[in-house]
């Protein structure tokens, strides 16, 4: 694998993860955004964001549940080695570059993980403009959740040399990768961005073809929704859809602890996009009227304090 | 709770597992069969649960992990403890009458469940001739998997007594009851059946309103679904795809482990209700086909050692 130097462009919760996780292990990192401003709203995640890599290396030395996966490979470590890792979380922190130059991000980047809105209109324009300064050698990802790859691929210059790259939140301890082309991105490319995930201790899931949704969000969204659907329909409560999923499948949360998790917004913002949900007399538009109630109270999950459960602070 | 006597009318898996746990809390148990011959295919299913419930009580005495729920509400037993639940298996088998006569299983019935084939004129002929023979009090209750109480209620000659009362398979140790009324279901016979599966050990999982596939069900069968499709349309492997599903939600099995252990044939039957399934460009056309290929070699899931992972015998 050749990649030293990767450019992460956006700022955002998994912009800020993926940047931070990839320098943490070692490699050159620049963050490109858009502007100034985005910059000063960017810093605070990395500050944010050492601090927990700090803190959990230090939890780890006597607590063996504080383990993640993405901090190391194995959670058999002593107390030196954390040690050791801690020196990488400063250097990660300190070796960060920020610019909101296409030429300086692009000048060397080995990789470039795209990380922006999920806006196609941004997206285009933020590919044609990288495309005019990147070397010809350099593999471009994104980690659009909702978009896909041959979307864009005509744009970055290089479809074969364009694949999608998705991670999911908390990287460091949620660390997988699943790694997607769409149907013009070369063999080289794909195996170069496998050995790259493993190298960022990522766990690759690798896809054979385009699927929207990937792996995990084409079951988790229906699952999800015919969990709603249960309780939108009134056939039976949260507490009681939750406890059968858990007691007959082992499964350590049921649907509605999943659904805090992920947040209301974004399983309103999925649903929404089903035309069936704006009759309110589909299960789909029920969903979506059960969905807004509760994010109109504010209880939007786990992060509000609050969702289908309540939460202490 | 005044339920005493109870007829199970059907020896299958589940009927002579429903009979067996019953009798095993202490009620007296009478189980309807159609025929000698039938009673003659039934009597080693039960033969087969006594050893069961005898083996697994003991290994309980020394191996945490063998604990089922069915079997004690709690795991901290004394041997002593346990080896009167092991006179109970034996009270149990002895205890269990056979019959072939509606008269003679209706006669002192308090509760009735019906585990027949899912044949829905079986099942009309089934509760028309029981309705004859049972006194006013009686509460009848379906296990049907496939279809709701309110195609039936009429044909039972008290619609306010009959209910769903759905069971999973291996009782002993996936202890779990969905309860669900049809429109004319009263209260009372809701309720006294919620006790009564608290009483044979069950956790009673409550459904306000009648609902095809219950609650497990109809998040289940969305879930394997879209598993299927993904590995039916080529966009993963079977390892990739369980690996994702347990890494992302902290599950111990898979959607492919869960489909051997519900069995291919049973996936297919459920597939094929689908009027898509029978165009082979559609995802539910390839599932098919698929699970079609598997079952023709006899890989059928874990029962028959090979699904879609090998088992050892």
């Amino acid at each position: 694998m050749d990649i030293r130097n990767v450019v992460v462009a956006g700022g955002g919760v998994l912009g800020s993860q993926i940047a931070f996780q990839i320098a943490y292990k070692g490699f050159h990192v620049t963050v490109w955004l858009r502007s100034e401003g985005s910059i000063g709203r960017a810093k605070p995640k990395f500050e944010r964001l050492k601090g927990i890599y700090l803190n959990t290396l230090e939890a780890m030395k006597t607590n063996p549940a504080a383990y993640c996966r993405g901090l190391a490979p194995s959670p058999d470590l002593s107390a030196e080695q954390i040690d050791e890792l801690k020196a990488n979380v400063g250097r990660a922190f300190d070796g960060i570059v920020y610019t909101t130059s296409y030429e300086e991000a692009a000048k060397d980047a080995d990789l470039v993980i795209e990380s922006i809105a999920e806006n196609p209109q941004d997206k285009i324009a933020f590919y044609t403009e990288l495309a005019k300064h990147l070397p010809e050698h350099t593999i471009v990802a994104t980690n659009s959740s909702t978009m896909l790859p041959s979307a864009f691929a005509e744009y970055t210059g290089r479809p074969e040399k364009y694949l999608a790259l998705h991670f999911a939140n908390e990287i460091w301890r949620n660390n997988t990768a699943e790694i997607m082309g769409h149907p013009g991105t070369g063999a080289e490319a794909y195996d170069e961005t496998v050995a790259f995930a493993e190298a960022i201790g990522m766990i690759p899931l690798k896809l054979r073809k385009e699927q929207p949704g990937y792996i995990l969000n084409s079951m988790l969204v229906p699952f999800l929704s015919a969990a709603e659907a249960l309780l939108a329909t009134d056939v039976a409560d949260v507490e009681t859809i939750d406890k059968t999923w858990m007691l007959a499948t082992g499964a350590p949360l049921g649907p509605f602890r999943i659904l805090d998790i992920v947040g209301l917004t974004t399983a309103y913002n999925i649903g929404s996009m089903d035309p069936r949900s704006k009759d309110p007399n589909t299960p789909q538009g029920k969903i979506a009227a059960m969905l807004k109630q509760y994010i109109d109270e504010g209880k939007t999950g786990i992060n509000a304090g609050e969702g289908f459960y309540k939460y202490g602070k």
